[in-house]
């Protein structure tokens, strides 16, 4: 057959060959450290919840954190950052430290209760893990993008528990508006099998009920895409906020250790005004913005203790807490809109991440992971339009604007 | 906030009236041309049970259809192709009798017998009714590409009651590769619209029960990576083949009409060989591929018959028969690779699509859509590998390759 680009299956053979061994490696590191995280996470967790004082601990454990990474840790300060830059613009391999440090950073951000999540080291030690193939399998710069990729991808489906939106949000992550498949099949082989792996090793993932959705109607096809605007402004609030929060403390603290301690102080005091609803992961609260009212004020609350954390540098992530400020601020919105609390708190848990990362497929197909198909076209619209309405600066400021979302222009030739 | 794309919501609030408006309209019509369709689709082919007769005058028909489309249907011949050409270098409005002349053609070709599908019609129909609004809203050349989009996805949604699926589909089938957000909202929420009006015109959609998905294990895993291989080279012989035999044909009968005469003679004479197993859609066949076991060559005379229809030029599509294909190559796959018929069935069905197609997360979706989330994770494996192994010349020629599949280059800087 004539085409411009001639094919044969020996061509693809070596391909298949070598990146499903890369995926099977990749997966088999990350799935194995997040089932490890998991685990220490829930250690600490409980630790936190039936120790009630650890949290007067918490700026102690902050400065402490921060002056570990001011000494070993500059290189690897970064993050998902540095990961996003790597595939973009691949130059060396990322430190293998990034995975123990981020790691231990995080255990001790719940340990002691700063409001964190745990998407960011489940990534950021997928991504270095990965990298270190780099050498075994003497790959290319080129070739590196596509590892980093696999252990971004691997990382988020296994500390999630949801395969395919894993492998998409490593895809989608990287630009605004484009979504290319370069490594598309060592991002889905290492995501599933990253989650079968951390499964293997005992690890459950929480179930979250979205309850009874409604049928498709006019009512409730403008009531989600109004709940997705909220959704989205929510989103651009928190990714503004924690980007101009986090350049003024550095500005006004310019000594890491002592940010964290500002930042654990404030928290501190927060906490005994109002209590440890809003440290950690809050995944009780999550629980129950499935099944019951919750007041507004709950994920306000969540996005300033999550905002002061991670203004201050404590480790670990924004994702859970953005689910958590989705759920919450879902619940809040059923009762104005007339839907049930369960699908919109599935709605809000999912379209908040969709508008700050800027990943709406990703979290499309995550409420079908999570919350069954019929969520599909409600979840679909809402993350659209969270991310239609939370701006071009989303967390991750490495993430590149490929495509604008709402300017449009001529085609690129590159469609 | 300061950012290099500055964002404020009034900027927002036009954008997403207007494209609401225009998703509206484009899927009020494309979901009402669709369900138009499936009725008469209905009407023709239980007609053609009951008159088996009407065999005997496709190649009459077949005549007529070219004759009547080398009379006034010459700017419109080029069909799915068309539409994509327009989206990549928008030039001038796609003639509306497209929808009319496309709508006949498919219903005659499955009155009478023809090996065809019926996702063409429904996109050149969802694309010429909703490029009419360019006109209405003048439109720009660069929102026409948009509009097209939406027309394809509404089309698609409807015809098979996937709304996510058609407008991934949309987004996905301009070219190998990559995919660009800039039509996702109108896409997400014509196909949305489209789908809902389809079923409020009371138009079902066949139901297919992939049965049980077994558990993820190293065998199932490794297996339905095989069997993606082997759906990936089908859909590449089979868009390899299409083409080939339509250059053939062209040149041995270059005139239009007398090509479909001939066709029709050969399958007419192959009915009367076989019998009609392999003649119209085929839901019957493809029903009974999820139930028991069925012979090997029901795949191999579905893609003969389908590639003499559409080679000789009937109308009506691509996908359908891919189905078919599919889902009875997966059935026969089963045995051999210790898996349950349903399940490679339905592994089938959207893999041999995504191949042909070059639209493996539409597909993956699809799955989920059609047959529940437990298939996910193998669909998702079966429909990348399909994709990876199916060459770089898919069904649509006008589909361009913006990154090659698994040669792995510099990044281009446009990630």
């Amino acid at each position: 057959m004539k085409s411009s680009h001639p094919y044969s299956l020996l061509q693809i053979l070596p391909y298949l060959g070598k990146w499903t061994l890369i995926a099977g490696l990749v997966a088999l590191a990350s799935g194995t450290a997040s089932a490890l995280f998991l685990w220490a996470l829930d250690w600490a967790t409980a630790s936190r919840t039936t120790h009630y004082w650890l949290i007067w601990l918490l700026p102690l454990a902050g400065w402490v954190v921060s002056w570990v990474y001011l000494k070993v840790g500059t290189q690897v300060e970064a993050g998902n950052n540095l990961l996003i830059d790597e595939i973009h613009d691949p130059r060396k391999v990322v430190p293998l430290r990034m995975a123990p440090l981020v790691l231990l950073a995080t255990v001790i951000s719940h340990l002691f209760g700063a409001s964190v999540g745990r998407e960011g080291t489940a990534v950021q030690m997928g991504g270095s893990l990965a990298d270190q193939l780099t050498h075994l399998f003497r790959l290319r710069q080129e070739e590196r993008r596509i590892v980093l990729m696999a252990g971004i991808s691997a990382g988020f489906a296994s500390v999630f528990g949801t395969p395919l939106a894993g492998a998409i949000f490593a895809l989608e992550v990287l630009a605004i508006g484009r979504l290319r498949y370069d490594a598309i099949f060592p991002c889905m082989l290492s995501a599933i099998l990253a989650d079968q792996i951390g499964m293997a090793w005992g690890i459950h993932h929480s179930h979250y009920a979205a309850g009874a959705i409604v049928a498709l109607g006019p009512w409730s096809l403008l009531a989600v895409l109004l709940a997705g605007l909220v959704f989205g402004l929510t989103a651009w609030l928190f990714a503004s906020a924690v980007h101009a929060l986090t350049a003024l403390l550095k500005r006004l603290i310019p000594y890491a250790p002592l940010r964290a301690l500002a930042g654990g102080v404030v928290l501190v005091l927060a906490v005994a005004a109002l209590g440890q609803r809003y440290t950690g992961l809050g995944i009780p609260v999550m629980l129950e913005a499935f099944a019951h009212p919750l007041p507004w004020w709950d994920s306000a609350g969540k996005l300033v203790f999550t905002l002061v954390s991670l203004g201050s540098g404590y480790k670990g992530g924004e994702v859970t807490p953005l689910f958590f400020i989705g759920a919450t601020l879902g619940n809040a919105l059923a009762p104005l809109l007339n839907l049930p609390f369960g699908m919109l708190a599935a709605l809000g848990f999912v379209a908040v991440f969709a508008g700050a990362a800027n990943t709406p497929l990703a979290s499309t197909v995550m409420a079908i992971e999570l919350f069954g198909p019929q969520i599909g076209p409600y979840a679909a619209l809402a993350c659209v339009m969270a991310y239609l309405c939370s701006g071009h600066r989303g967390i991750y400021k490495a993430q590149t604007v490929a495509v604008h979302k709402h300017r449009i222009g001529p085609p690129d030739g590159q469609p």
